[in-house]
């Protein structure tokens, strides 16, 4: 914030008694903070920030498109966004699209229209070529793992983290293994399918369709796949969870009806979420906060294309 | 999303098969994909919609301010935020405050300057004064409990809430109980501690200062509260905890520790988050998302200033 001498001048103030009453502290006398928040007001310093931006052509405001505002892996990745939003005085417009190509059109457009700086995908519907002509308008950063010389990635390399995962339940016996997934058609996810498949082709196992199982976002998700899999004649021993939240859901249910994990099943979380910890998920944590903040490093000045994959690292607890 | 029919005509299809590829339908010919985002662009369709936006003189942007973006309660609040902007064609402006009260202001200002038309205050630091100065450029909602015929109030009685779980605790025997809380200073939050006090006065109980955990905000916190509980002299043999995520803390720690819930700890939480579902804990249901939607609804159209408290529900489980 800048004019904090100017409030103080005007004020009567010392800068650091303007300090206090702006952050609401609580020992200024009542007549001191008065006169802070009246200079604050006929100063209208707010308004000279709004003035620089626009003498600079900057909106100071990134746009957020995700599909789903509260869900702990986008809900991360958000937070790494504004934590950096927040320390470099940018706003964030944050579009929740439910995967709907139009709404995720109106943020290119808001790009278009010089109504935001850049805008950060962290998942999409719409077509890469899209993407792409959009770009001339102003950076766009993506949360996945594509090689295109015209927009920035920050990533972490899905297929090399679902191997890591496959691998240790080979390691340990497993041979029939499935895994949860929230949809099938995103390019990680693909990615993912794709590991999933290869790993799977080492050890001489067939793809079995039915043990992918899809729409697993929350901990519900969780509690359904594990009724499904007990009522399976021929069952998976290990899963591959791509989300700590469906992972807790499947050891509670687990718990509940007395399956033993990871005797009877073992399972392997994602993201490393507080849950995973608290509940002793074998997991692989992914950096996602550091991807939001560097995603937002990209979006706020793209003068260099960039594709950095951030890495993950196996935790190994009490589930496999 | 209007023009759909400009654009099957451009693009010379049927408005069906717009529908299907901005929706990224599998079964449409690439040829046929092609041609309607052709005139997708052609037409600068979103750009219309701006226009009509500028005739109404409206941004179809409200402003959302919130401490912290990753925290259950604010995430619930935004997830409701969220779906009725998305519902409703409008845009958010997510400020991220950690309360410090400069970012606050920054998101009045730009109700002032025409640049979101409205404000919701999920929770602030700034004085109440502030807030209604601002009211002429525009609506602002705040989520707590102000009486005040110039700014709509949608909240939960947290003095109602927070006494109905002291009676439930109270009802079961106990008399020396503590709490957990985020912080001392918000209005909500003195609510609630004066529900506290009013209820342990009731029982010929005082107020012992050092059973009131502050800066409880995740799942680490409560298990440092129980940590701290563990090694007290005289300890409460109830806490009163305002967040399911802290509540989880104490209750897997006190597992570990072998310390038996609610036998030498009875421990209820508040919001009902799936969490709270899944480790069987007692919690106050608080209807967060409708909150959420309820304040975007005022805060696109706040004819009336309205003072309205959402419904909450005490849902028993095992840790009382």
């Amino acid at each position: 914030m800048s004019n904090i001498r100017d409030i103080a001048k005007l004020a009567q103030v010392s800068v650091a008694t303007v300090s206090r009453v702006l952050n609401n502290h609580p020992y200024v006398k009542e007549e001191k903070r008065k006169a802070v928040w009246h200079a604050v007001q006929q100063l209208d310093y707010q308004q000279n920030i709004n003035a620089v931006h626009l003498s600079k052509g900057k909106t100071f405001v990134i746009g957020v498109v995700l599909p789903y505002i509260n869900h702990p892996y986008f809900s991360r990745l958000l937070e790494g966004i504004a934590d950096a939003a927040e320390a470099n005085g940018y706003k964030l417009m944050v579009i929740q699209t439910n995967y709907q190509v139009d709404k995720e059109l109106e943020a290119l457009d808001m790009l278009r229209l010089k109504q935001v700086d850049g805008v950060i995908f962290t998942s999409r519907s719409s077509p890469w070529n899209i993407l792409k002509e959009y770009r001339a308008y102003g950076p766009v950063v993506v949360c996945e793992n594509k090689m295109d010389n015209q927009i920035s990635a920050i990533y972490i390399d899905h297929y090399r983290a679902f191997q890591r995962g496959m691998e240790l339940l080979i390691q340990k016996g497993h041979r029939k293994i499935g895994y949860c997934i929230g949809r099938r058609k995103g390019s990680n996810s693909q990615k993912r399918h794709e590991a999933y498949r290869d790993q799977l082709a080492e050890i001489g196992e067939p793809v079995t369709e039915k043990w992918i199982f899809e729409q697993c976002l929350h901990m519900e998700d969780g509690v359904r796949v594990l009724r499904e899999w007990r009522d399976m004649k021929e069952a998976p021993t290990a899963l591959v969870v791509t989300n700590d939240l469906v992972a807790a859901g499947i050891i509670l249910e687990a718990e509940k009806l007395g399956v033993s994990i990871p005797e009877s099943l073992a399972v392997i979380g994602f993201d490393d979420q507080p849950l995973a910890k608290a509940l002793r998920i074998t997991t692989i944590r992914l950096p996602l906060p550091r991807i939001g903040k560097e995603a937002f490093q990209q979006a706020i000045q793209d003068l260099q294309i960039i594709h950095k994959a951030l890495p993950f690292e196996l935790v190994e607890r009490k589930t496999v």
